[in-house]
């Protein structure tokens, strides 16, 4: 029974990432050696989920990092960087620290080009820029800070998972029925995911814990990647299409709804995988409670309310297709949201890493943002 | 632009059907030749949709009718019954009415057997059995008294959906936007549709009415039967995955939902397609009207409420896998239900082919089928 997912990572000088559209028919993980190819592997969803987006792009910019000083390197060996040592020696005297300086910036704004609504990607790309610019053009300074940065996002989302799962395992108990939406599990994070957390961290304290997977349309992250860590993790797990929810609803059977969140705002309303609004309204229809599960790097306090958040449409051969077979006539159009925003008042609680935000709104969020030190006290 | 679906026919001594498994990308008409077969093609969803079954199963019974006569002519021609035809002559002296009888009754409940939610299914198939019963082991009178009920089935369903289309296109007007599920149009019934035959009635009164079709998992009936339906009628088209819904709910874009229905009972509990459930629970959080257009065959008023509906669970691998690819892990379980029940008090109107019934109840029910002659009166 593993619990943890080797969903990104940084090793002996290349992003290596399990590859998420092969799942769950192989469990390949691909080396990638260059920031482009990384930027395309997150455009088509090799590796997904708003916190593992996060990682991805810090150790894309380390990576960009580690390219340039083995380009001005005479005789380059290997690798300079590699995850939990410290850098390889290089001779920086062939490297222009300025020049390096606004490559890494402008593979910063690359990656944030990417994908538009999951936050969590421009939170650990602007903390890359802050190491970057603090190290002012200094080559050894830039190793050192961009690195350490890159490791510390990544080993401070998996510490962040740890929280969250042992938040929120805390609203359920034994013998519990949980449904959730998309892929909010290790795949999404740095390995042991927001609100799959919260169902593993229930079942490794000793609850038995069952788990409905909506399948989630048209990626079907949920089929594919939830019902896989849930089995990888020997935790009973049922796939169901998403127009099935409201039938487990109406027939009682469901006691909890977990899911994680690209994108939450300073009311509380909550951008997550298209989708969720519609569990939130039957949760509030049936009286079932509903939670998000989120790492304060997801959270977005410059945005009043939900309708300033920006949703990706995403290509329409998403829906009219599957797997290169047609599924609907070219004339039809589509509609593809990749997301949809759950309004704040229809959520029982945010569960984050430092606490568990009950009824959220404004004010409960500013106060828990402030006692978790993500703003400034007032 | 046809607005007519060649659904399901009776033609020169063949049940022929479009061949819907193989829709959008290939429109194939299968002739079927025994009855083993057809249970078989209702089984897969070759042909599928309530008022459609009741269609086949009529069909089918004649078609046993036409091969228990062949089989016992010297010298065969092509064939006895063909739709809008009389039945041509054959020689009756060698073959035994009361054997023949108990053939069609045999047929009859194997047909009934095929699948269990749909009553006009059931209904089509009493009406057979009554017009087989009152031939009194007669050859004559049989071929004479099957061919007039199975056509006169075919031909009443075809009508009744114009009836329908005309009773709900009243309630649409120029401009609306109509989401549905699933399919509910000519390909579900004799050939025009029940909510799709709203939605055509009114695009032909002049209205410019723009359709939602949700893709409808895990068969996908809605992208692939609708949006070709609705393309080949000229009225505007666009699919969404079944989850997407409910963001254009929140953003005010759906002015009503339409759908068909595969059983009504007494108190206007109404069973139809898995996802009909979610999408009422939308319409009454967002304030949006909730339609059902049905034939009076779909009426069951020998069940109280939608608590008594026998619900089709169908194979886990509908869900687990799409065109032979693995999509989940073998080890998760699958919920597949085909339909669910959306309760009376959901419903804004029930469409029949007699009277639209607003906030439908037991008594208005009643009320409405005594009008119509299908219930006794009091």
């Amino acid at each position: 029974m593993d619990t943890i997912v080797r969903t990104v990572d940084y090793i002996k000088g290349k992003v290596v990432i399990i590859d998420q559209t092969l799942l769950p028919a192989e469990e390949k993980y691909v080396e990638i050696g260059d920031t482009a190819e990384l930027a395309a592997a997150i455009r088509i969803l090799k590796v997904r989920g708003a916190p593992a987006l996060g990682v991805a792009a810090a150790h894309g910019i380390l990576l960009e990092l580690e390219n340039e000083i083995l380009a001005g390197q005479d005789d380059p060996h290997g690798y300079i960087f590699d995850h939990g040592d410290t850098a390889a020696a290089f001779d920086a005297s062939g490297l222009d620290g300025a020049v390096i300086t606004a490559k890494l910036l402008e593979t910063a704004d690359m990656l944030a080009a990417t994908r538009p609504t999951a936050v969590n990607l421009f939170w650990a790309i602007e903390r890359m820029r802050k190491a970057i610019k603090r190290s002012g053009n200094d080559i050894s300074l830039l190793a050192a800070n961009v690195s350490t940065e890159a490791f510390a996002i990544h080993d401070g989302e998996l510490e962040t998972d740890r929280r969250i799962g042992e938040n929120g395992a805390a609203l359920l108990s034994d013998g519990m029925v949980v449904l959730t939406h998309c892929n909010a599990g290790g795949l999404a994070t740095a390995g042991y995911g927001t609100a799959l957390a919260v169902i593993k961290t229930a079942h490794e304290q000793g609850n038995a814990i069952s788990v409905f997977a909506d399948e989630t349309r048209p990626l079907l992250q949920g089929a594919r990647l939830t019902a896989w860590e849930m089995t990888r993790a020997g935790i009973d797990v049922t796939v169901l299409c998403d127009n099935a929810a409201a039938s487990l609803f109406a027939a009682g059977r469901i006691d909890a709804v977990v899911t994680g969140a690209d994108r939450i705002v300073l009311n509380g309303d909550s951008a997550n995988k298209i989708g969720t609004l519609g569990l939130a309204v039957l949760c509030e229809k049936y009286g079932v409670p509903m939670y998000i599960a989120a790492p304060w790097s997801t959270f977005d306090l410059t945005i009043e309310n939900g309708s300033g958040i920006p949703i990706e449409e995403r290509d329409p051969g998403e829906v009219k297709s599957f797997a290169g077979i047609k599924t609907a006539p070219d004339e039809a159009k589509a509609y593809n949201p990749a997301f949809d925003v759950t309004p704040a008042e229809l959520l029982t609680a945010i569960i984050t890493e430092t606490c568990v935000i009950e009824r959220p709104d404004v004010e409960k969020i500013r106060t828990a943002a402030r006692e978790a030190g993500v703003l400034e006290p007032e």
